[in-house]
């Protein structure tokens, strides 16, 4: 594609480095941003080089935070006794939208992978592993994808806490609400008929 | 969605006002971004301000640009008696693509549009009206997508030429390359056979 402006051109550019935005698309934003406000544009890259800039990442947990120590670690209302591990802050947002969990978290920043190169000391496990000792942490919920990668992952941290003597669970697996049964994989339906639950705790 | 910190969320504010962004798409966005270097996100926002604040608009043909008058318009190799004039930006690009045009562009700025109060002074159509008397201009192609709100405005500046005594061509209607005949709406079917070129032509 050929741009009548070099501005055009770089802007685009720029764009299309994103994650699932293509140079059509990048060029329809940037078309968009021309007919808007100046100031839309001004306030879309203040937003996004503060962002980069200033955001730093909680000193216990590794989740985001504009602070130090986050909203979630600093809380005292927060159950003290619940650490949720997850890999990446997406699932920190997930989590807390489901408005179900009130513990801390801990966020591993991905999972071990071979492949990738990614090995556990990539990861935010041997903070996870000194957090606990001297807190009020008694039950350790892994919150990890049931990949490969995933559940290797689950597999390390448990043999890593196993001697602090302290309760590890994790996720439930079973049919998605909404789900069909028919459509659902057999290694989770045979799950969910085993782990089933008395129909009054629904 | 609720996030851990201020800076994602008016990160993610700002992003989802582009079209087609939502949300969870700008989550996505910024937290690629947090992901990559810092330059990265550098980059982009300036990529993006300098090109809002610096681009132009030539002042013959009313395309963005660099300059005051556009690379088309400055090309004295280009055709300087043919004009295609077009609604958008993204035409004259779309056009330029296909490399068959070698002529001159004049951009409207949109269509005639009652239900959306755009009259045909809101338009840069009193300059594509100035601009042929003592030009080289010969013929204007209207390359104006045939809606009802296209047609209207082909029809009012079809009307507004008359006078000056220049060939007055529409860029022509049929079956698109790679469609079928089965899928095509019966009037561009109907069109394309009236209109039909003799075979060695093609």
């Amino acid at each position: 594609m050929n741009f009548p402006s070099k501005l055009i051109e770089s802007a685009v550019d720029e764009l299309a480095k994103l994650p699932g935005i293509g140079r059509k698309t990048a060029l329809r934003l940037v078309l968009h941003l021309l007919k808007s406000e100046a100031e839309e544009t001004t306030d879309l890259a203040n937003a996004l080089t503060k962002m980069r800039n200033d955001i730093t990442y909680c000193q216990y947990c590794h989740n985001i935070s504009d602070t130090e120590v986050c909203s979630i670690c600093a809380n005292p209302l927060r159950d003290q006794t619940a650490l949720c591990v997850v890999s990446d802050i997406r699932d920190v947002i997930a989590i807390e939208n489901t408005a179900q969990y009130k513990g801390l978290y801990h966020v591993l920043g991905g999972v071990i992978s071979p492949i990738e190169g990614i090995g556990p000391s990539d990861l935010n496990i041997t903070s996870l592993i000194e957090r606990i000792p001297g807190s009020e942490v008694k039950e350790v919920i892994l919150a990890i994808s049931p990949t490969m990668e995933g559940d290797t992952t689950s597999f390390y941290i448990t043999r890593k806490l196993r001697e602090l003597g302290i309760k590890i669970t994790t996720i439930a697996r079973g049919v998605p609400v909404g789900g069909e049964l028919e459509y659902t994989d057999e290694i989770t339906l045979g799950r969910s008929i085993v782990e089933r639950t008395s129909y009054n705790k629904l």
